[in-house]
């Protein structure tokens, strides 16, 4: 056990781009559980895009800004010490540890984590943004078979776990992405039919391509100009998933909608609906249990993307959102 | 019987804004029904702001634009030949005349009106702008009891619509329309709870006051800036029901989207969704005989705006377009 607690405190808020120096490094000392609570030591942190709304002026879902506190976030983490009766040193839990060595909870706020399967995955596919992926497609998207089903950010986090969900359910998947690297791992890997780079000078002409029977659901992790785009291969009685606005989240000042709303909406009986997963909760166990058995029997493969250490999460966190992640950037504390 | 045809054509197509110059009047000789068709005198015609979409470059749900054509449109007509037994001279029909004295028709492009009820109420109420607002309202919205309903252009030939439907139903009806006069038609005549004008410089607050619980179902018929000031009232779970999109038909270089899309959409899990009447076809005769009870017992009002002349009609669409009318516009063609 570390002596000391390290912790990511946000120093001050992004202007327009985050940068590592809107944090910095404080060491204090490990916190003690008081009674009935829970001394956690973390293990793993994952980091998502969804995190950045959080740094804007405006409030989100994720509540307003603040400086001088930990940076937020869930991580697996490891049971040190318990003064609470449901949970004993060693247990793995799933925990809002924050970007910190340790942190202490309330018995309530700790998920346990089973052991027949690796825990980094409740970060992943059996965490947010599986359920993400899983009730934006399903739910919201109602697939059914033989769906095109077109996604973008499509090796991130939710969008790799969207594809291949699509592909179990008999749909055809297409992913938009922003390198031909990345394309290759589409198809190659994540199992897209086809995939089509944002940053091609060619890419409206790709995408028609790549949906030659046009698009019944688009899963849109962006907005902005991708959106727009996707908009003109939607099919009659298609839907529109928004599940994200990354093009948006990393800047002070979001640009103009997409052009053809609400007009190619009206024309195209198209739906689009936001949605936040939250809103799922009453259902996440049953969704958790048929993507264990998805992944337990090979179907599901999800990515973990990996940076070493706690000092590394703003590095981690700025790339990711620059588009450097393939899967679930996730950022290892200790072993 | 006049003994000749009188038709409005495409003379050119707009190239920004549409003007009376885009048509011209041209004389024929009255048409004579094949074996089996029926000759009909048009009585009153309608104008609706989707005819002026099928005008634009772009094709829409109204078809490639054309010139040299006789303009469409729907009018109430007296048959006054027929060589088909289902229909003898004197019936009352409506049917897809276009801006003619005379036209000539199959049998199963007719549908008989009945005479319990003023037959001009079948090119409004009972006629695509009564089934649009009723379909859009209550199978696309899905109106609750409570809800408010906000409606742009509402004292249009559809708007003017929904707010009395959304008061039969139990909600509470704001108009949002352009002009102070048309505001107090809205709430003094049509049953709207409040009005907004979105010319006034306060507009943005003013519909705040009028929504003080928010909007839960936003009908809209006009798209653009009024579509991006609506977006910020709407509550969690919301519907945007797109209807049309009259404030970009009249142009050629139809603007940028509305800012806050898909943000807004996904932190408020917002449901937009376009729709074209005709998809709901096979409820018609349903949606008909509600309304036509409705009317029959006062508790619809349908506003006819009407022209008087078959040659006033370019005059009454540049009118309507720009915002010039009130309920339904109607041309009196004969008696």
């Amino acid at each position: 056990m570390s002596e000391q607690n390290r912790q990511v405190m946000i120093d001050s808020l992004p202007e327009d781009q985050l940068q590592e120096s809107n944090y910095r490094l404080e060491t204090t000392d490990v916190p003690s559980p008081g009674g009935g609570q829970v001394l956690c030591r973390t293990l793993v942190l994952t980091v998502g895009a969804g995190t950045r709304a959080g740094l804007q002026g405006s409030a989100s879902y994720a509540g307003a800004p603040k400086v001088n506190i930990v940076m937020n976030g869930s991580g697996v983490a490891r049971v040190e010490h318990s003064n609470s009766d449901q949970f004993k040193p060693g247990d793995l839990v799933i925990c809002p540890s924050g970007w910190q060595d340790y942190s202490v909870h309330d018995p309530a706020a700790l998920s346990p984590v089973t052991d027949d399967i690796d825990p980094a995955h409740y970060l992943g596919a059996l965490g947010t943004n599986g359920l993400t992926a899983y009730f934006g497609l399903f739910n919201v998207g109602n697939m059914k078979e033989g769906d095109t089903v077109l996604v973008s950010a499509a090796a991130g986090s939710v969008g790799h776990l969207v594809g291949q969900m699509a592909k179990i359910k008999g749909g055809r998947a297409v992913g938009i992405t922003s390198t031909s690297e990345k394309c290759s791992l589409l198809t190659s890997q994540l199992g897209y039919d086809a995939a089509v780079s944002y940053k091609s000078p060619d890419c409206r002409a790709d995408l028609k391509e790549a949906c030659p029977n046009g698009v019944d659901i688009y899963f849109d992790n962006t907005g902005g100009d991708i959106l727009e785009m996707a908009l003109r291969r939607m099919n009659d009685h298609s839907r529109i998933v928004c599940c994200g606005v990354v093009s948006q989240y990393d800047t002070s000042n979001p640009a103009g909608g997409p052009r053809g709303i609400p007009g190619l909406l009206v024309n195209k009986r198209i739906r689009m609906e936001g949605f936040l997963v939250f809103d799922f909760a009453a259902s996440y166990g049953k969704a958790r249990d048929q993507m264990k058995s998805w992944i337990i029997d090979g179907q599901l493969n999800p990515l973990n993307d990996e940076f070493d250490g706690l000092e590394k999460a703003p590095a981690a966190f700025v790339d990711m959102l620059a588009g450097g992640n393939v899967g679930t950037r996730m950022i290892r504390v200790a072993d």
